[in-house]
């Protein structure tokens, strides 16, 4: 037994330290792991895995609103970077710059992307002549570069995994609509498939990206009451156009400038779904999201006829589309309990020679640690229950700790008191000004998540100078 | 009808210029764009949809033989990329080198990854301990960069799409099955999906990939006569695992090396299917990789009830698992079709008014240019046949034109005469001595493409030097 608890004592509580735990999920699920380039990850099979279902499943729903995929050079030439002014402003601190091509230093340098809006405007710039030729609605997946200083697996890293969209349409009506359209695209993915809430809404000027008119977000809340914002959508309306001469000749003959968008969501989401679920036994998959839905473990499986048994009700569950596995290893059924238990696999089977006998199996969920006994006729049925049963009490539980964990401020001092105080989102009225978002962050770290969309008045007046207010805003402090 | 050529006039003949038929089907069929960065491409959608039915694909293939994805940072550091000699001998001089992250000069290099093998390496040295760590059948899907000076879109650019598996075994036997398992597994999606048959053998030292022990190869023959190597899988035997220094403690409780191999297929599959089934009006897409396999034209679509019927049928073909679309756009027919031949769609249906009242569509095969009319009550089942036929005819096709293209010689002055007057595949013995590849390479541009797995004797002497021969070879000019 002192082997078998090895795994899970390894772990620390995430009371005691949650980034500490955090790190200890990370590397005892096996997800990810440190390379010999500071600051760049390996996706490990188990968190690559992760990764390949959210792209299966929002490039589905991508493309059922018309989107199709490209893939454009990782490579800007430096001019082109600088084409539009905020945006280089954003971006060129922290990118990586080739210099060398072989043997032969560059004539111009070339960085590595850290997103593609120039690029995908450059290349718009020759595909569009007439409004036959709009919209366009683009989006590759791809790895960008940003050369951060501290990084965290998953949450932060020089290099990651993401999808960009970027669309350009005739009207400005078209463009914002296509902007709302993938935030909350984003949003209902998050909701259910990842099983995670969040809020939607709209980032401040001070927040919002470089050379946008418009950010639109979804944030959600960890479970030590940080946010983490999970998607973005942005609205260019027609600055980049301008910038980059992307005009058409529209039905009236008249020469006009594109409207454009972009949108993405990257790999920072496995971060999420760790933070939002895990807990002290490890990660706690969605079972939408789970790479392995159900851990088929015998138990005695040296007594005749275990395996053999337990290898047809894996093929059973396959048979009725389950993600099923069986771990026939040679390792103690304990063992095995808390490996599985690590990696978050939504159900794991217990079945020994006396549940074989009598035709039955254990179901434990993952998450409640609820264990029935079941007829081996019905498992397949019974566990796709479970799973669902499972996947809405995640979310439901997600969102009564996240509302739990919503407080409103009325004035400056309880503002400073909640964030000291009490993790997680805090409602305030704001005046608008970007002083007080200043003054908020320098103070207490907390930052404006957005203003979102369903909005209220909790007060007349700005929480922080008091002056009448104009908007309510969710501030938290964010990874 | 003047409009409704032009698109077709604007190829070049095959016969005329195939370099720049091949230019220009690239361009009509809008499969790939030239980016602001020298030497990079863009897939266009038409592109990258054919690639992403590759991917889908071969992945599905990949998992059922045991291989899990990953993703391995996309930046080597100088000191590890020099860890293996031969390798960075055949690497570093077209590599690019990213020397300063943000605003400050790094400390070493970096260089953007060409191939993977030393991030897996160095990946492995930490991850393999134990036998029962083995084996690891790693791959990624990912771009790699290579500065190269000449350039042509899908067959030779800075950047390529690929994937790139690496395994690591406990024996030298299974690093070989797995080498092997994987070269048949690209020769059967070649033959099987793509409608491309392929010459599957080992190349000669000289044409062996940096650092392998033996690289084995597929070779298939485009229609202009010259050869493309379409994929490779390599044996590494011990030797990475040398000089990285990748041990693990076996059964025996010895410590021994792993032993290693790398597979990879590349976007080039693009290139190779435009030259093996493309015509004088575009692109043929083999139907199993088609990203649209029909196209529904209706004509006289202004009449009443026309397109409700094509959107009917569009339905219908869908629901019966089809990739079928519409072409409702206010182009003329004429046009429409010389749009759908240019993008190679495998089927198009006609149907307009009369078809209707009669109950039936007309069918024409993108490759024969067959026309049949069928009852629109049996339209999909028919359309099922044809595409199953004409998947099968296309590789029947293309097996005839590689046997009626490939020749033997048996003396130098044959080799020399099938080069200048026969484009084609070469068979011809071979001394073993890698000075008569050389010569034969100098003297007629054609190297020798693989060893085929089937030998056979066709004579007794080395086709270049006379001396007693070794071994068949393959030769030919290659992309």
């Amino acid at each position: 037994m002192a082997k078998d608890k090895k795994l899970v004592e390894a772990i620390t509580s995430m009371d005691v330290d949650f980034a500490q735990w955090y790190t200890d999920v990370v590397k005892k699920a096996e997800l990810m792991g440190y390379s010999s380039v500071k600051g760049c990850m390996i996706f490990k099979p188990a968190g690559y895995a992760i990764w390949e279902n959210i792209q299966h499943e929002l490039d589905r729903r991508f493309k059922e609103t018309g989107v199709e995929n490209v893939y454009m050079p990782m490579f800007i030439p430096e001019s082109l970077l600088e084409r539009e002014k905020d945006h280089v402003e954003g971006f060129a601190p922290e990118v990586a710059w080739v210099t060398y091509g072989g043997l032969n230093p560059l004539q111009e340098r070339l960085c590595v992307r850290p997103t593609s809006e120039t690029l995908f405007c450059d290349f718009y710039k020759d595909e569009i002549q007439s409004y036959r030729d709009l919209p366009k609605v683009y989006n590759q997946w791809c790895s960008v570069v940003r050369w951060e200083k501290e990084t965290r697996p998953f949450l932060r890293s020089r290099e990651f995994l993401w999808q960009e969209g970027h669309t350009a349409h005739a009207t400005a009506e078209e463009a914002e609509e296509r902007t709302q359209q993938m935030l909350n695209l984003y949003a209902d993915f998050c909701e259910e498939v990842l099983a995670m809430p969040v809020i939607r809404g709209r980032k401040t000027d001070k927040e919002k990206f470089a050379g946008a008119e418009a950010t639109y977000t979804i944030e959600a809340l960890m479970h030590d009451g940080k946010a983490l914002q999970s998607g973005t959508s942005h609205n260019f309306g027609d600055g980049f156009a301008k910038a980059f001469e992307i005009q058409y000749t529209d039905k009236d003959n008249q020469l006009k400038y594109v409207h454009q968008t972009s949108w993405g969501m990257t790999t920072r989401l496995i971060g999420a779904i760790i933070m939002v679920h895990g807990d002290d036994s490890g990660l706690v998959l969605p079972p939408r999201i789970a790479p392995v839905q159900v851990d088929v473990i015998p138990i005695m499986q040296n007594k005749e006829g275990v395996l053999d048994k337990a290898h047809e009700v894996l093929e059973t569950l396959r048979a009725a589309g389950l993600r099923a596995k069986l771990d026939d290893t040679d390792k103690s059924p304990g063992w095995k309990f808390s490996e599985q238990e690590m990696r978050g696999i939504p159900v794991r089977v217990e079945m020994g020679p006396r549940d074989i006998e009598a035709n039955q199996a254990i179901l434990v969920r993952r998450d409640t640690r609820e264990k029935i006994t079941v007829s081996l006729d019905t498992l397949a049925e019974k566990i796709t229950e479970i799973l669902d049963t499972m996947q809405t009490e995640m979310l439901e539980r997600a969102r009564a700790h996240r509302d739990a964990h919503t407080y409103d401020a009325h004035n400056y001092e309880e503002f400073k008191d909640i964030v000291a105080n009490k993790p997680g989102f805090i409602r305030g009225m704001w005046c608008g000004e970007q002083a007080c978002e200043d003054k908020i962050k320098e103070e207490t770290t907390a930052t404006s998540r957005c203003m979102p969309f369903t909005q209220e008045k909790i007060s007349d007046v700005c929480v922080c100078c008091g002056k009448p207010a104009k908007k309510l805003v969710y501030w938290g402090k964010a990874y």
